[in-house]
């Protein structure tokens, strides 16, 4: 007999990663979830208490029974993603990254200015991205403080954790005037003066909260650098930016400061075990180890890094030395706002990284040797890794754990392998938003398939 | 006022490939479909008929009108596609290819000969298909001809228009004892069987057809791949295969016959202007000449190769060389039914090949200049060069065509840019079967979201 009061109990067959290589399943277990959204408790059918904590569940209406051919999975964290540029997903992506920015991102960064399209479009991101299975989001939002709480109104409302950043970008020489801080000063009191009003409205502790959000070095002067690096000191804040996304960007920092961007961002307190760094398609071993040892974590968005990273990022490596590497859409550098199709291409990039893509080479000089990784592992990053660089006690569905939940439909139940190995890879393969069920933020509902 | 007889008229904006590099796109339009079902006539709104033909139709109850977020679409035509793999569709893709086929591929085939099991998969391949936009497909299906009957009921029934390939593979090196022909001759009878049997119950002009189909050179005997020859003259039908796509396969070849994969092909009569290969990963400039001359198609599965291929297809330069090159899924060794996530690869991996995937090269020397490929390029090849490869007049929306259609939903019609081009992108990136209203064939209803 159990002692804990639930809000729920769901009877449900789960997958959970417990390490890259090994996804834990569990058939038919009970998952009571406290009234303040924590896993308190999960039952296999073996445990003496499981008839009598289904029981009583039932009686008291709170138990959800799955269906023989769905399965439970923690939500998805989506570590990188530009929330104003939702309405250019998929637009241009044939055009280089300079003129991706300054032709379509930037004049559509600058329409969230006007309240009313801000709202149409985040709500439809919003719920898009829940639909697809994310529960938590590390968002870029603009410069703009007002169409940021836009934003943050949209997640509270529809249930979303998110944390969001206040874009950064006040060098004139890389940023156009219609859409940039006006000063280092005047950047930073913005980004304080926005801070404080997401505490105020949301609270330190609750779904919603700010992170610290330079764009990238590029766009930033060094007096901003360095007085966003001291805010995060003093406010202990997440910090979100880009680092060694490209040649051109990696270049460029290059030649600005004489040193690797990876460099530069920790000498301006910047790359911190509170940071996360978007790509890093071209970091350099030394590079990897000055993010080990600050224990900064990346976010790896394979489908982005196709079009504007110019390499493919070393992710097997990168989580054989223990780096938090979780995964990002990067909408609209990436299209899809499905962390599914992330998954899929991280398989998919890391397979050609291996492989090689020009077959007049030698096939022993094509790839790099050993880079492939496995759906395990792409899992992973999208839910334990992402957990552990947001500091989150979510990802995995495990006792004491907040409960952010999808529940996921097999497509093939009735023709293919009821082996559970196969059903994992099935799920990772052929999930799209029709075959989620339900989502979970904190075990509250916050997207509903039939509804 | 029109004298031609419609079954339908669709009033729809669409868009159509003209060239690889032209889409067209008609805002408005009204099309008449005849009682053959195919596109009788095109009007837009400038023409004087318009009206007419409009409240003609109207009043006959055949007019169906698009919402303003709806588009036409020609249906996609999947080049390659094994019928049997679907169930294993995203499993055991980390597995070597001979592991993959021997541990996994052959075994799943093998159980087809339980009418039953293939009922049960064929049906649900075949609507999942049809709701994903596919009207076209180009099987491969198993060495057993129930099975394959059973393919071709289930594509029958549900309307879909369908080459059928009874698999050839008689080399006792390359092939398990429990799935394989007997002999060259059997398996030559079988062939003769199966065409015989498909031709009798579908007609020589209808939607199903048979195909020759020798599994792979590895796979096959000399006699056998003479015969298939044989028969692809005397009958002209078409012949499906794959060709140099791996260096395990291309390598075997060489050794075997002391010559590539191409020339073996073409030297047995395999490669002729009836001839769709898959893959093709490994083919040098002379095989690509050969294929010219030859006027032989080839099937691009950009999802697949990724796994099996060893290196990339350069796409745009054999576009360029005006070789007709298409689309395929190739399930299961790629492991998603969707066309539009095949285009969206398709640019992904030519991008891929442009900038090279390993960081630690000089990016002048990390890829193939001048490689990446256009979503128009990427639509053109799953529409018209899909249509050219299998001498169909469909894949475009023009008078004299079949009307083989899709009706596609712009999920961000409400946020996003109402620029055509746009719209063409977003579709191209954003669509999947949620977003698929109505697919046609022949003018029929064959899926239908809503239902
Ligand atoms: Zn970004
Ligand atoms: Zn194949």
């Amino acid at each position: 007999m159990s002692s804990i009061i639930f809000q729920k109990v769901l009877q449900a067959s789960f997958f959970s990663a417990q390490t890259p290589e090994q996804v834990d399943f569990e058939p038919a277990a009970l998952i009571g979830i406290d009234p303040n959204g924590q896993i308190a408790q999960i039952l296999t059918p073996a445990d003496p208490a499981y008839t009598t904590v289904l029981q009583d569940a039932q009686e008291k209406n709170i138990l959800q029974c799955l269906p023989p051919d769905e399965y439970l999975l923690p939500g998805f964290i989506d570590l990188h993603l530009h929330a104003p540029q939702w309405p250019q997903a998929g637009i241009a992506l044939d055009k280089p990254l300079n003129a991706w920015l300054q032709d379509y991102t930037f004049p559509l960064e600058a329409q969230y200015q006007d309240p009313d399209f801000a709202q149409g479009s985040y709500q439809n991101l919003v719920q898009t991205l829940l639909a697809n299975g994310t529960t938590t989001v590390l968002y870029f939002g603009t410069i703009d403080e007002a169409a940021n709480l836009v934003l943050a109104a949209q997640c509270a409302q529809a249930g979303q954790r998110a944390f969001i950043g206040q874009v950064v970008m006040d060098n004139p020489e890389q940023t156009p005037a219609y859409y940039r801080n006006s000063s280092a000063e005047s950047a930073l009191e913005s980004t304080r003066h926005f801070i404080d009003t997401l505490r105020e409205r949301y609270g330190q502790t609750g779904l919603i909260q700010p992170v610290l959000t330079p764009r990238f070095v590029p766009s930033c002067s060094d007096a901003v650098l360095a007085g966003l690096g001291q805010l995060a000191q003093e406010t202990g804040l997440l910090i979100q930016s880009h680092c060694s996304e490209s040649d051109w960007e990696d270049n460029y920092v290059q030649e600005r400061f004489g040193r690797s961007d990876t460099e530069v961002l920790k000498s301006f307190g910047l790359l911190t075990a509170n940071s996360i760094m978007a790509h890093g398609t071209m970091l350099v071993d030394a590079n990897l180890a000055t993010f080990h040892q600050q224990k900064a974590a990346l976010a790896h968005c394979p489908i982005s890094n196709a079009y504007f990273g110019n390499a493919v990022l070393p992710v097997r490596k990168i989580l054989q030395e223990k780096i938090t590497v979780g995964l990002g859409t990067d909408i609209s550098g990436g299209f899809t706002p499905s962390m599914y199709r992330n998954i899929q291409q991280a398989i998919i990039s890391a397979r050609m990284l291996e492989d090689g893509v020009d077959a007049r080479q030698k096939a022993s000089e094509r790839g790099v040797k050993n880079s492939r990784i496995t759906a395990r592992q792409a899992f992973y990053m999208a839910t334990v890794n992402g957990a552990q660089a947001l500091h989150l006690n979510t990802g995995q569905i495990k006792t004491g754990y907040t409960a952010d939940l999808q529940v996921v439909q097999d497509p093939l139940a009735k023709i293919a392998s009821s082996d559970p190995a196969a059903i994992f890879e099935r799920l990772m393969y052929q999930t799209t938003a029709q075959n989620i069920q339900t989502v979970f933020v904190k075990g509250q509902v916050v997207a509903n398939h039939n509804q």
